[in-house]
């Protein structure tokens, strides 16, 4: 098995935008596709990890870009903030540079149109739940620690999208009041969705550049990142069956 | 493989008792074993189905009782909720019936007894969290479509029992409200703890005995009943590594 990677460029308002897509090379056939939607910070190498991975689960996967090719922040820059506010300020945007991703990918050649979903971590998170809420064409996303305000625009209805929401229940910027408004949510629109709340883990549960944690309630946490990641393959492996 | 199921009369706080154990008969060494703790209506077929899934799974699974030899309700019954009234108005003998039956299942030859958990069913799902408040020595539980009220004697601290929870959104006889309290008692007991939240489930989701309703969220539902068994051998396999 080899798994390879390659920077994908492709436009869209705001653009031109930078992904990486990652796949296994020596299978021919296509299939389903994944959206890694990454955290605050944009693009990454630890995003390109996590599509790695998800390739080895048998998907192509696209950790993909929506702030726009080299609007790139790291946890020292200053104004870390910056690109993702200008998105939570314009929600419409950001759902037209999702819709932009995510036909980079189903038009990759490897990819299987029809079947495509998203996971994100964090901001990304968000970015998977408005997918659902705006109907873009994914079957299924899962949004680890993301973060859980609607957008001003109003959900389709019904949400299509299956739903797994991987809820880290120390987290300062996803509240239990917060979990139980997006379960209410998701019921009104008549969603498929499972939310699961892991005791002891915060926000950023799965990201292993906080091993020390950046905040309280901000770190890394071994056994919510190892069973949320199981239970997302499990979720996949349903969604694409 | 040949599943093997045999009766088991064990003694206990007003036994004696009577449970079913099933296990995979070619199999020659000890191996993890798991208590099934009955819903409302005490000791039943369905709950020894559920252990021979579990021998299934590889484990040595006890379909428990804690009425009482021949103690045992149907939907039809008369007042259906008699046994179980009666021990959630004395949750200390309900422990004591459960440690009995837990012994049970660890003296069995075919038993590790160091390696033990339980799950449960409604009734059955607060049979397994009072063992963890308890400290009754299992290594963890899995509690479907429980019922969360507290026990009137004060939780062990910490809980070492690690815990998933399945809880349905739509459950009458545990709201939202009730599961973020759960979720507060167990982080206050430094529990290991996840709840996996099924949108569009109520209670006994996992009752195929309930397909027809019975009373407003009260019915069986497969997306949720196959989820959380999925979640739960996931979590005994990562318990009993």
């Amino acid at each position: 098995m080899a798994i390879v990677r390659q920077t994908l460029i492709y436009d869209g308002p705001g653009g031109p935008f930078e992904g990486v897509i990652a796949w296994e090379d020596e299978v021919e056939t296509p299939r389903p596709g994944v959206l890694v939607c990454p955290n605050i910070l944009g693009q990454k190498e630890s995003d390109n990890k996590k599509a790695e991975d998800l390739a080895k689960l048998g998907y192509v996967a696209l950790a993909c870009d929506v702030y726009g090719q080299g609007k790139r922040k790291t946890r020292g820059s200053e104004n870390v903030a910056e690109y993702m506010n200008m998105l939570d300020a314009d929600r419409t945007l950001l759902r037209d540079r999702l819709a932009a991703s995510l036909e980079a990918l189903r038009g990759f050649a490897a990819v299987e149109p029809a079947k495509v979903g998203a996971i994100g971590f964090c901001f990304g998170g968000k970015c998977v739940l408005d997918m659902a809420r705006s109907g873009l064409p994914i079957l299924g996303g899962v949004s680890f620690h993301g973060v859980y305000d609607r957008p001003d625009y109003a959900n389709v209805s019904p949400i299509t999208a299956k739903l797994l929401v991987c809820h880290g229940w120390e987290d300062p910027l996803a509240t239990p009041d917060q979990m139980v408004a997006l379960g209410r949510e998701l019921t009104e629109a008549q969603a498929d969705w499972q939310i699961h709340a892991y005791g002891n883990a915060g926000h950023a549960f799965t990201d292993t550049a906080l091993i020390q944690p950046a905040a309280p309630g901000v770190a890394y946490e071994p056994r919510a990142d190892r069973r949320s990641w199981k239970a997302m393959s499990d979720f996949l492996a349903e969604l694409f069956l």
